[in-house]
């Protein structure tokens, strides 16, 4: 059981007349995200996160990682530092490197901070060719901090420095088997974001710097989206306006007319490479006629960091923070009577009651205890509605009432019910029961990989 | 189920007339990690982690995990990129830098890639100061990669130029309270130790460059070890030379003339660093006065990646890896019988019950099968021999013999056995249950912190 007087949550009192740089907070889950003391910001375009941010992140890279694995996905870790003689090879050096941070050893020779990793997962594959292909597919991922240096960070963890990403590489004997991979990792990152409960749309990418042939990207929509796609009201379709501006006026899948801009915060990227990594960079495979083939790739990325501002920019109001179910940091918040109140000792004994169970329901990791008894119900559930638990259970007067004891539960976007301690139980039961049903992926996955809001071309 | 045939473990086959390079493999767990496939050398001083070593690493961060937040620990994530302007005030740029990497944004702002975050942990609370007395003590602490522009990189991930830390720094009101926490973290540092299994030597230490005023360092004893350690036969004192040397003829505890020298890595280390870092930087809090105090701060270090290869130095033979069993990427190994074999129908009947029993017992994630049939089942077993799994059983012609089936289970270490399926399955049941005991830690802990080999010079 966590103690909320025990965490180390340093909200920041800005005071009364501060001078807010512009630049500054723009998006309310930013704002919220700060104000509350879940993360901080660090020097110009990097985070710190705190401890219940923590949490969410942990649980988020859990949720990606079980994913990956279904997917058939190795976990590994590369180095940070990439020479950078291997982007030399394959031309990535060539244009604009403004955003690059680039460093060099002791003996001068230089390095990335790798903002991604297909040089160095190809260049580790070419050191083994050629392997069999027997070996393949192989899809290799890892999950680590990337690095840009961006001219403009924006909105805190959506737009950083340092972000923590979810990359992976996907190696195949064939385009046929490529485009394979490509279907079954498609279909982790629905479920993923499906699991996420947060609408997405998955639309047409351009392959831009990352090169290959096919591209899509998964968006959250919201107003601070940096992108705009254009979905087609009658079919569904939806493309990243970069790609279809040739054909703006018209639907490219059914003809409508019916199109409709929407800003989009991309959160994921997936890409059909070829074999531009592993032809300049020699990674082959040994066919079934024992020839030396060059291995055709894809790779995979999901923004950690920012899947979790972008999901709570969606989700939350300009007052309180709303998570995805499976990443909110607890699933239950217990609110204890004030200390000297006149209900203390016999809503205490309640309280005890109700924690006692309620961590065997959830999980005792996963029960907040708001143990301030120093602070009034009023101010600690104010707090907690804010930070966005889930289901927030207050043990106050009405909790040791003659008849009908009852306690008060907050569910999130303000429903209050007042139940008896067994039903408030049942609450719990249910809410873990749920989580459990996400986490299986017992929900029904769409067919066509599209539950939400629309879905964009298919492979 | 993981299976033998889908895991990426690419051996390194060393063609026969190779110059192998003089600073290269010099310690026989880099030997083996690197020949076996799971560890790979990157540029220079980094190295890439395969999948079967990424599950050993993923095991060690989560014990190490348990521990801290038995400690008191709360977990959060500093940026990679700290600001050289920090590390200035503190006066740690005024010596030797060349171990730094350094690198500049498109602003001209200068970085240090951390080697360590006492700057950037303090400048975080400086700017929540003054925090109250009523948050404290405060142990925050995070894992993830640290960098060291080694002018001489050793033994593989042993002395990596990026290598995996879990650092915590602690905050407390007094000088009392600071010796406290660094006693409660020792503790946990002594039973992850413990839990490790490995024997470990814990020795006074310098406090370097680090500063404050106690120090200890955890040491595993090997020839390969950079550190000379003077132990006391007598009393079991233990330091490191570099705090001897003055009496060096003398155990400064008992005075006994009876000191070894051995060799250690180090593996750990704990600071009590006073006001080192929070006055120049200004954290403090609000004392109970309501007056603003310097907080006073320690500091505690695992190596993650280097504990891993160190302990295999330590466990290994030059055949064989041997792994602490909380931290082997499986805990059991299943070979099944050849392709087209005579006993292959029969045996794999047996297979198949085994590896569903097998898998309820241990966890159908900690179970690998050798699905590998197309070779014998004594080249797979050679090779699972070297990975040191720690159960390896064999179904193969002795599965099928019509009066006994025996199944032959191999132990670490060379140890074989000729049993039947409940015989073999109850060693399976075993092995986990010693593992969640160890988990647990309901072994007897040391009262004096020492169920290793010595122990240094308590606080």
């Amino acid at each position: 059981m966590n103690k909320a007087s025990r965490i180390f949550c340093p909200a920041l009192i800005t005071p009364k007349n501060a001078v807010v740089k512009p630049t500054e907070q723009l998006s309310r889950s930013q704002k919220l995200l700060t104000e509350l003391g879940l993360v901080k910001s660090g020097s110009n375009g990097t985070y710190q996160i705190m401890p219940m941010a923590q949490r969410s992140v942990d649980k988020l890279i859990d949720l990606v990682q079980r994913n990956m694995q279904l997917a058939g996905g190795q976990k590994i870790t590369l180095p940070i530092l990439t020479p950078t003689g291997l982007w030399k090879r394959t031309g990535r050096l060539e244009g604009d490197i403004s955003e690059f941070y680039m460093v060099r050893d002791r003996s001068g020779k230089q390095f990335l901070m790798s903002p991604t990793h297909e040089e160095a997962v190809t260049a580790m594959l070419a050191t083994n060719s050629p392997i069999s292909y027997r070996q393949l597919p192989l899809r290799l991922y890892q999950i680590g901090p990337k690095f840009r240096d961006e001219l403009k960070t924006r909105f805190g963890l959506m737009r950083a420095k340092e972000f923590l990403m979810k990359d992976m590489y996907s190696f195949d004997v064939s385009e046929e088997t490529a485009r394979e991979t490509y279907a079954i990792v498609s279909v982790a990152y629905n479920r993923l974001f499906q699991q996420l409960e947060v609408p997405f749309v998955k639309v047409n990418a351009a392959t831009g710097m990352m090169g290959g042939s096919v591209s899509h990207e998964y968006h959250y929509v919201s107003p601070v989206g940096e992108d705009t796609l254009l979905q087609c009201s009658s079919c569904g379709f939806a493309g990243n306006s970069e790609v279809l501006d040739s054909q703006a006026d018209s639907c490219p899948s059914c003809k409508s007319r019916d199109l409709k801009d929407v800003r989009g915060v991309e959160v994921a990227h997936t890409f059909l490479l070829g074999d531009k990594y592993s032809k300049p960079l020699g990674a082959t495979f040994l066919n079934t006629c024992g020839k030396p083939q060059t291995l055709l790739m894809g790779c995979f990325g999901i923004g950690i960091t920012r899947v979790i501002a972008a999901a709570l920019e969606v989700l939350s109001t300009d007052q309180e923070l709303h998570w995805p179910m499976l990443v909110a940091p607890y699933d239950v918040c217990v609110i204890g009577p004030k200390q000297g109140s006149r209900e203390q000792p016999a809503a205490e004994v309640i309280e005890n009651e109700l924690l006692l169970n309620v961590g065997e329901l959830c999980g005792h990791q996963e029960l907040l205890h708001d143990d301030r008894k120093e602070l009034t119900i009023g101010k600690r559930l104010l707090e907690a509605k804010r930070l966005g638990h889930p289901l927030i259970i207050v043990v106050g007067a009405k909790a040791v009432q003659q008849d009908a004891p009852k306690l008060e539960v907050h569910l999130s976007r303000g429903e209050k019910l007042e139940l008896d301690l067994s039903e408030a139980l049942k609450l719990v039961a249910e809410h873990s029961h749920y989580k459990k049903s996400l986490l299986k992926g017992s929900f029904q996955p769409d067919k066509d990989e599209s539950k939400s809001q629309s879905v964009g071309h298919q492979l």
